[in-house]
Order: structure tokens, then C-alpha cells, then sequence
């Protein structure tokens, strides 16, 4: 299992990032994203995508984060400019395991960075929390992401000039 | 010379993804952003993170899309959920030509599928244009924004427990 932990949301400022960041959750093969701060519109949004694009993937928002630091019995990685390139980490981490990758808004706590038992910067410039979970979520599954079935409702199948999507009710049509 | 173009961007909606698009692109080894929409607000915070941790960026504002998009002397090529696998476009894609690469915020006009080259998808599930311009940027470099030495006045000593930064003035005491 790969669950994300989105820590730092703010509701007005950050809902699209942590939309963007759901999203990117899901197509990258996380299985789960868990958030602190309550976000009941934010789960529907993501819900929504789940039922018509199809594939498994939960968002739970108002969740206590130590608690499910303390309680996850895995990996615990934490995204951050600030820390050991990935490209140095990647290989050392025992893939067998379920991991929980955290990533925070802006100001993260110290004890994210001493929970954590890998800090893993994606490059140690600033950029973004989405970027780093997409680049992080490839690497770890070795790019499987690209070969997922989601198996929904809505396909969309790939295309050089335009958009080609299928609908199920078309199929049966 | 890679080149981004972001279109759609709205200020009060968009402000928050575009920066990290922007950042996303500097860090990834791009050389320029483009945004039609006027942001001088956008354009100062992006200069400010060069200007602290160095490379050569450059974002410009106010542009006419249309207008770069005829004069580009180089591959056009579109992100796009809708678009050809990555997997599948990138070794055809000539890699000495210069690079105009675009992405969009919510609806994308139809002549910009015309106009490019290529358009291509990172997943044909929906995510987030952050996301994809970090993994194409990832896949086009082959990696090398890695290694890439931006030689800012700050710099991040990678660290897998907390935050290491060194600024010019620390190393010249």
C-alpha cells in the first residue's frame, strides 16, 4: 500500500494544489490520501474523479496526522527540498513494505522531518509539492503507473490531434 | 532551449499552480516561461526565487500566444491528458531542436491541438499540468536536471534529518 499524508492545507489557499495533488495520488499508483484538515468538498471533488475515471483510491480529510504517523506500520518518507536526493535513496528503500509519503504545504514541523525515516528531496531547489510526489510516485514504481487499468466509466484513449474519450453508455451503444 | 507556455491562467484562481509550474519549469531544466495573462505580481516572486538560488529563468508576462506560437522556430509540443503516451513520443521527438512546451489550466483552445506538433499525455487520467510538465521535463532531459548546477547565492546541502542551507555571506565569513 502507498498512502499520501497532505499536511499544511488551507481550505481557500491551497485547494486546487491539494486537489492537484490527490489527483497526482491517484494516477501515480497511491493507493490512499489522508489529510488533517477537514475538506468535505474537496473529497467529493475527488470522489467524483474516482467514479468516472474509475481505479481504488480513498481520501479521508480530518484525520488526526500523529496518530497515523505512531499507527503506520511501514515506511515513513517525507518529501522535502531539504532532503537526501532521491536518486541516492531510491534503491535503499524496501519496496515489500507499505509506505506513507508526507507532503506538506509550506512550513512543515520538526517532528515530520525526525518521524520521518527518509527525507527525500526530488532536486534541492524550490518547486512543488505536485512535481515532487509525481517524480517521487515514478521512480518508486519504476513508471508501473503507466500501465495501470483504472477500468472506469470514462477512457480516455490517447490521440496526436484531439480528444478521443469513451463513455461505457457509448460502448453499450 | 526548452520554453514553457502556460495558458489559462487566471490570477486570483490560478495564482498558486502557475507559480509552481513556473518553478516546476526552472527546476526541470527549462530556460523560459510565457503567460499571456499579465502578472506582475507572478513574474516578481518567480525572479525573487532566481535571484536567491540562481540558474537563468526567465518569465515573461503579457504575451501574445498566438504570436510565439507562429514565430516559434522549434517543436511545439502540447501536454495533455488527451494526448500520445510520453512513452511512446519521446525518442521520436528531435532533441537539438528548441522546445516550446504547452500547458494549459482548464479548457485549451482547438488550434492548439492543431498547432503543435506533438501532443502528449503523461497518463490519459486527469491530474495536474505541475505534475506532467515535471515528468516530461524528467523524461525529455533524460534526468539531467539533476545534476544541474544552479550556483545561487543559497544552496541546500541534501540532509536526511533536517534543514541544511548555505547562503554566499556564510561562506565568505
Amino acid at each position: 500500500m502507498i498512502a499520501v499524508l497532505r499536511l499544511g492545507h488551507r481550505i481557500s489557499r491551497d485547494k486546487r494544489i491539494t486537489t492537484h495533488v490527490a489527483l497526482v495520488a491517484r494516477s501515480f499508483g497511491a493507493d490512499a490520501i489522508f489529510i488533517p484538515t477537514k475538506d468535505v468538498k474537496l473529497e467529493q471533488t475527488i470522489r467524483s474523479t474516482c467514479q468516472r475515471f474509475g481505479g481504488n483510491f480513498d481520501i479521508i480529510t480530518g484525520v488526526n496526522a500523529k496518530k497515523i504517523l505512531k499507527q503506520w506500520n511501514g515506511t515513513i518518507i517525507h518529501l522535502t527540498m531539504y532532503g537526501e536526493a532521491v536518486e541516492k535513496v531510491i534503491d535503499i528503500i524496501d519496496k515489500t513494505k507499505d509506505v506513507l509519503l508526507i507532503v506538506g504545504a509550506e512550513k512543515v514541523p520538526r517532528y515530520i522531518y525526525e518521524m520521518a525515516e527518509y527525507n527525500v528531496s526530488i532536486g534541492n531547489q524550490p518547486h512543488s509539492e505536485v512535481a515532487a510526489l509525481a517524480i517521487f510516485l515514478d521512480r518508486f514504481t519504476e513508471g508501473s503507473w503507466q500501465k495501470k487499468q483504472f477500468n472506469g466509466a470514462l477512457r480516455i484513449i490517447p490521440n496526436n490531434q484531439g480528444k478521443h474519450v469513451v463513455s461505457e453508455e457509448n460502448e453499450r451503444a
